[in-house]
């Protein structure tokens, strides 16, 4: 079985840089939101999320119409896939393990477009050769998951145009995207309008540390597109307390933008101290660091009871790959702590 | 789209008879045990729902690797037709709908075993005639939502037996059984350690009325289908919250056993007035009741600000069926009330 971050359930009681989630937890008002959620919930959530979708659409600047909700950002991947049903879809090599996953659920051959270490994990031009006509289906991830870097807006631009030649449907993962200070130049929400092989895929999970609510969306102005991925669930799969919590989340734009600040600020830390033990750092937009070090870091790790991601399994990475998020000052310095012990004993 | 029970966000403010969820709500334990899980919705869920299925099949005395967690029972059955991908399923009309929807979904050709009126919509022996080795699922429901009518044991065993010849995945939605007294004695349970090709459904969302809160689970004891359905879908897909929540409401046995007596009573209550108004009353072994009355009833009681659940778009039911869950004394009386003034209005 595939090994993903953040199983605090198989590691008791360590200190989780595994799930690139906000460090600074839920804001109290989603909390709240999620609590007060509950006492509504001897009644069936609405199938339609109507009250959360026009929060998200004020938020997004997009039409009601055009957002989709899901069980979790997850919940929408495996649902777009099913509702497509790709004969051949193109992923990149490394990349969030659901896509993957998803596609092989419909049996769809998946092609792989490696990213090169000596590029720096930094997606090419070269992909646009690798669209074709045959290709049903790409999935980026921008920033990447787990290497922290962002697609050029130009290449984004020229990848779309390829798409619509092709008639093959973008879909964009901007779950990350939030956490970047020009975030929203950089989204694939700007193509939205005049588009319609466009998904964009986003997320409160991250952001607002809401990973065990569940909460994602997506964003298309293909309606067809959203009432086929409709078609091919559950009509209650977001929960009371996950739409509550979403529209309270939507409001914390003040909470948001304090998130990124605080987060570059910890993240530019965490990268100096990493830089000056030895540590070869590439990615790091968001809220994680993509970085090399030695191949048993893990485990070192994990016996002072940090549990960091190790990428060994990703496809088109090799052993020695690793992402941890950014905490805390205390907590980051307990894993520079960590990470300066197994540099030196590798030295 | 096709109109589900309970959408109280197209109606509001009223008095929802149309979800047949347990009327007494939530065991405050319940309700604790869910808000507490917000506390830990930074971290993502357990992907194996570990603790749950633990206490889970502790209560249903199988072991913890015959259980399946889901979001909802309906994410179940979305993701046992997907690991399955039928060729030919069978399902009994009426039935809830989400069968037909989830085979939908991997383009499955759907043969319906019609229940018919004259035999009071019980099941009946020429259902084994329907099952032939082009069967690749089958889909009932016991007691059947939305007539209430429970399946005899002795016919369950000749299908069961019938599925085995053919090689059928036999799947028996029992999430309305634990409304019966006698329901241990007559669920599918006891075929699980001999039988591989049985599938059961159960939820924790009526008796427990935690449908907002999305908590499902199957029993079986073919290994290889559960990894299968785990290969179908996200690894997060049930929440903390609803984790933590169905671990407390495993234990409440005797809210269970509370709620079964009262609401016997109170299902009693109410079918004696109804019959004393003239109304036909066919099924209602668990917390519903299922009964002709006037075509114009669903709008004359939404007059009132009452919500029942129009039976008309069940395939195999011709409009002038209504289902009805069974609630406190006065929620009842207010429905009667309502009721009484249809019936006059008709005759």
């Amino acid at each position: 079985m595939h090994q993903h971050g953040g199983d605090i359930y198989s590691h008791k009681n360590v200190l989780d840089f595994s799930a690139n989630i906000n460090f600074r937890g839920m804001p109290e008002s989603v909390k709240e939101a999620a609590r007060a959620g509950v006492d509504h919930c001897m009644h069936y959530p609405d199938t339609a999320c109507r009250k959360l979708r026009d929060v998200i659409a004020q938020r997004e600047q997009v039409e009601p119409g055009q957002v989709i909700c899901g069980n979790g950002a997850a919940d929408l991947i495996f649902s777009l896939v099913l509702a497509q049903k790709p004969r051949e879809a193109l992923v990149t090599a490394p990349a969030f393990f659901e896509y993957e996953q998803a596609l092989r659920t419909v049996g769809c051959e998946i092609k792989y477009h490696y990213l090169e270490e000596s590029k720096g994990f930094l997606l090419q031009r070269d992909i646009l050769k690798a669209i074709s006509p045959k290709t049903d289906l790409v999935f980026l991830c921008n920033p990447n998951n787990p290497t922290g870097i962002c697609i050029s807006p130009e290449l984004l631009k020229e990848i779309l145009k390829r798409c619509e030649e092709c008639r093959t449907l973008l879909t964009v993962d901007e779950c990350f995207l939030d956490f970047l200070e020009n975030g929203e130049s950089l989204s694939m929400k700007q193509y939205l309008s005049s588009d319609r092989n466009l998904f964009i895929l986003k997320a409160f999970t991250k952001m607002y540390a809401m990973a065990g609510l569940r909460l994602g969306y997506g964003l298309s102005d293909d309606r067809g597109l959203l009432e086929r991925i409709r078609n091919m669930r559950q009509p209650w799969g977001v929960s009371i307390p996950a739409q509550m919590a979403g529209i309270a989340a939507a409001r914390e734009m003040e909470f948001a933008a304090d998130s990124r600040r605080i987060i570059q600020k910890e993240r530019e830390y965490l990268q100096d101290k990493m830089e000056q033990m030895g540590y070869r750092i590439l990615g790091g937009a968001a809220n994680y660091l993509f970085f090399q070090g030695p191949l048993d870091l893990y485990k070192v790790c994990l016996e002072k009871g940090i549990l960091i991601r190790d990428c060994g399994n990703y496809k088109g990475l090799k052993p020695g790959w690793y992402r941890i998020a950014v905490k805390s000052r205390e907590e980051n310095q307990e894993l520079l702590a960590a990470l300066e012990q197994a540099a030196k004993r590798n030295t």
